[in-house]
C-alpha cells in the first residue's frame, strides 16, 4: 500500500503538471495511424512492471498519440472539459469500485443517482417528477428512448426526425430495426413542422443544438404534434442541454417539459468527465417494460426498483460522484459563469468573423458555436481546416450546410479564456491568405 | 490548480486509507431504502462548494450506503477487483479526458485498444486475428454480438441459449426482437447439445462460467453445430474468460477459438475497476456492417476504421489505459498467481463443506465459485443466508439449482486470503445453529 501511495502521488502529480501545461501542447495529435501501436511491445510483459513504467511510457509514448480535449484551443465537435472536481471523483469512483446491479449492491449509487439527476432536473428548469438516469453517451440514450417508444406503440415502426439530426439516431433505428423518415429543415437548419408527417410513427427525435450548427427545432409545434398523434419525442440536447442552467437560454427550450424523453450529456457541457450522458423520462414506467428483466440471482426482499431496469446494461459504474461533485463545487452560479463566458467568447468572435471581408457567418450562432468559412470553394476551407489544425496551436472541425464545407468553432472548454478564441482568429487569419 | 493538488492529495490518502481499511467495514450496506438520498439536500448549491465538503460527505453520508466490493471479504455474484493500477489509471483517464469519436480525436486510445486487446487475447490463448473492442458491460456486448448475427442472417429471428445462459441474452433478445430459444442444461448445469436445436437461428450463445453455477457448455461442439448451420456462435465468458490466463484452466475453454463472437469483463476477474467488458470477434466486418454510420462531421482524410464503427456508442473513454495498466503492474504470472490462488481457495472451500454433516455441495466446483446449501428447506437457508450477510462480516449471494435455494461463495478479490474463506465458513457455520 505505500507503493500506492507513492504511485498515486506520482500519477497525481502528472495530472497536475499536465493539467497545468495543457495550453503548450499541439492540440490535434501529430502522429501517422499505426505509429503509436507500433512503439508499443507486441506482448503483454510475464512479470510485473512497476506503475513508473505505465507513467513513462504515457509520457514517451502516448503522449505524442493524445488530442488535447482539455486544451483550451480545442474548439472541434463539441468542445468539453474534464473538470477538476470530476478527475478527483473518478479516483474515488475507482477505488470504491462501485458496480451497481441491484439497490443493494450500492445504495449509494442507486440513490446519489436518482438525487443528483434530480439535481441537474432542477437546474436545468424541468418539471417535478421527471425520472433520471445515467448512460454511457447519448448514442444508448436514444437507444434506450426509442426501444421503450417502440414496445408503446406496437406496430408503429417509423422514428421521425430532421435532416440535422444527429447519426446517433439512424443508428438506433438500425439496431431496433425502425424505419427513419427524415423531414427537411429550413434555413436556418431546424425541422420544419410543416413537413411535419407522424403517420405511422412511434416516435419524433427533435434537437436543441444540432451538432453541425447548434441549431434549435421548434420544440412546442413538434410536442403539440406529437402529443396529439400519441407518438413519442425525445429531445437530443446532448450538447445544449447545459445552457438550460442560465434562465436567459430559456427561452430555446420551450416546450421541452412535454418531452417524453430528454438527453443531456454533462460530459460536453457541464464540466463533467468522459463518460456521463443522462436520459429524463416522464414515463419510466415504459422504460421499464421494455427493459426490465431481473433474474433469480437478483431478487432479494427489498422492494427497490434498480436502475438496470430501466435501460440495457445491468452493471453500473458510480458516475453519479463525479457529477455530483461537479455540480456541487462549480454549484448553479459556477455553471452559469463559465457557460455566459462560452456564450459571451462564441459572439465575440462571431462579431469578427462577420466584419471581416473575404469570411462569412454560415449559420446563425447559437450557444457557443460559431459555423463560418472563408469565401471560395469547399477543397479551399477545407484546406484551410487543414492547414489551421496543422499548426497545432488550436483544433477545429467542420460540417456541411446547405451542401457547402463550413468550419465550425466550438467553446466548451472551461480553460479557454478571450485570448485561446483571439488566438484561434489569427490562426484562421494567417493561414487563409 | 494548487488547490488540484491540495484536493488531490486529499482523495488520494482518502482512497489509500480506504485499501487499508477495507476489510474492517460491514460488508454489506446496512441502510434502509431512502436513508441515503434522505440525508441529502433536496436541491443543489447555488455557490461552488470546496471539494473538503465532498469528501466529508462521502464518509459522513455516503459510507453507509456503500457495499464494499473491495472487501476481500465480498463473496457475493461475481467477486471483484479494481487493483491500485487500475485506479490510477482511472485518475490518469479523466485527467486527459479523452473522448474517442474517431482515430484522430485520441490515436492513443485507439491503438492502445486495439493493442491491449491483442495482449489480453495473447494471454487467454486465442488465435491470432481475432479482432477485440471494449464495452462498458457484458450486457452490450450480447447486443452487439447478436446485431451482427441478426445483420448476416436475414430472416432468421431466433437466439438460442441454455437455460442457465445469462439474462443479458434474454434482455437482448428482446431489444433486438429476437426470439429466444432455450435448451435445458444437464446435472452439472451444462447445455445439452442432444437437445439443441439452431433451425431458424440467427445465433446461440454459449457460456463459460454461468452466473449461477460456473458451469461450462460443450463449446466444442456447439461450435461444431453452429458452424454447420452457419450459426453465429457467442461465447459469453464474462467471468471465466479470466481463468484462461492459467494454461491448466485451458481445458474448459476448447473451442471457443471457433467462436465467431467472445465476451470477457476484465472488470469481474481481471482486476480492472468497473467499467471493462471485451468483445472479441472473428468476424468484426459483420459488426461494422451492423453498425457503421459515418456522419459528414466525422469524415477526414485518414483512412482508419475508428473503433465506434464496431457497435452502438459513438463517444469512447480511454479505458484501455486501465487495462493496460493493470496486464503490465501485473504481468502475466502475477495474474496466474493470483487466479490460481482464488481456485486454491476455492477448492479448499468446497472440501470443507463436502466434509461437514448437515451441508451439501450443489454443484461440481468450477474456477473459484462454491454453491452449497444446509441441508433443508429453502425458506430455511435464505434466512441464513440474511443472517450471515446481517453479520457484516462477509457477502454471499444466492441462485437457484434444480428448483433449490443455493447460496453461493464466489472469490473474486485480489485481497481475499485463507483467514477471509475460514471466516465465511465460520461465520455460515455458527449462523446454521
Amino acid at each position: 500500500m505505500s507503493t500506492f501511495r507513492e504511485d498515486g502521488t506520482a500519477a497525481l502529480d502528472w495530472v497536475a503538471t499536465y493539467l497545468e501545461h495543457v495550453r503548450e501542447y499541439p492540440v490535434l495529435a501529430r502522429v501517422e495511424p499505426g505509429e503509436i501501436r507500433a512503439a508499443l511491445p507486441v506482448s503483454p510483459p510475464d512479470a510485473p512492471e512497476p506503475f513508473a513504467a505505465v507513467l513513462r511510457d504515457l509520457d514517451e509514448v502516448l503522449m505524442p498519440g493524445i488530442t488535447h480535449w482539455q486544451s483550451p484551443r480545442h474548439f472541434a465537435y463539441f468542445a468539453t472539459t474534464g473538470a477538476e472536481p470530476g478527475i478527483l471523483a473518478e479516483l474515488l469512483i475507482a477505488g470504491l469500485n462501485q458496480i451497481g446491479i441491484l439497490w443493494r449492491a450500492s445504495p449509494a449509487l442507486q440513490e446519489l443517482e436518482e438525487l443528483t439527476l434530480d439535481w441537474l432536473r432542477q437546474l436545468l428548469g424541468l418539471p417535478e417528477g421527471l425520472h433520471g438516469h445515467i448512460e454511457d453517451t447519448a448514442s444508448s440514450a436514444v437507444i434506450t428512448a426509442l426501444a421503450a417508444a417502440r414496445a408503446a406503440s406496437p406496430g408503429r415502426r417509423v422514428v421521425v426526425c430532421s435532416e440535422h439530426t444527429h447519426s446517433s439516431t439512424a443508428k438506433a433505428a438500425r439496431l431496433l430495426e425502425l424505419d427513419l423518415r427524415v423531414t427537411p429543415g429550413d434555413d436556418v437548419f431546424a425541422l420544419r413542422p410543416d413537413l411535419l408527417d407522424l403517420s405511422g410513427a412511434c416516435a419524433v427525435v427533435a434537437t436543441i443544438g444540432t451538432t453541425a450548427s447548434a441549431s434549435v427545432d421548434p420544440i412546442a409545434e413538434i410536442a403539440d404534434r406529437a402529443a396529439a398523434a400519441g407518438v413519442w419525442l425525445h429531445v437530443d440536447a446532448a450538447y445544449a442541454g447545459a445552457a438550460a442552467v442560465c434562465p436567459e437560454q430559456r427561452h430555446h427550450f420551450a416546450g421541452w417539459e412535454h418531452a417524453d424523453s430528454i438527453g443531456v450529456n454533462p460530459h460536453k457541457w457541464l464540466f463533467t468527465p468522459m463518460d456521463c450522458a443522462v436520459l429524463f423520462s416522464r414515463r419510466p414506467d415504459d422504460l421499464r417494460r421494455a427493459f426490465s428483466l431481473v433474474p433469480e440471482y437478483l431478487r432479494v426482499s427489498e422492494d427497490v426498483v434498480s436502475l438496470s431496469e430501466y435501460a440495457s446494461p445491468l452493471g453500473r459504474r458510480f458516475r453519479a460522484l463525479k457529477l455530483w461533485a461537479v455540480l456541487r463545487c462549480f454549484g448553479r452560479e459556477g455553471l452559469q459563469e463559465v457557460i455566459r463566458e462560452h456564450v459571451r467568447l462564441a459572439a465575440l468572435f462571431e462579431s469578427w468573423v462577420g466584419a471581416e471581408p473575404g469570411w462569412e457567418l454560415c449559420a446563425p450562432r447559437l450557444f457557443s458555436l460559431v459555423c463560418f468559412r472563408r469565401e471560395g470553394s469547399d477543397d479551399k476551407n477545407e484546406a484551410l481546416l487543414n492547414r489551421v489544425n496543422d499548426t497545432g496551436q488550436v483544433f477545429l472541425s467542420h460540417a456541411r450546410l446547405n451542401g457547402r464545407f463550413v468550419l465550425r468553432l466550438a467553446i466548451g472548454n472551461a480553460r479557454t479564456a478571450e485570448e485561446d478564441v483571439r488566438l484561434a482568429w489569427e490562426v484562421l487569419r494567417r493561414e487563409a491568405e
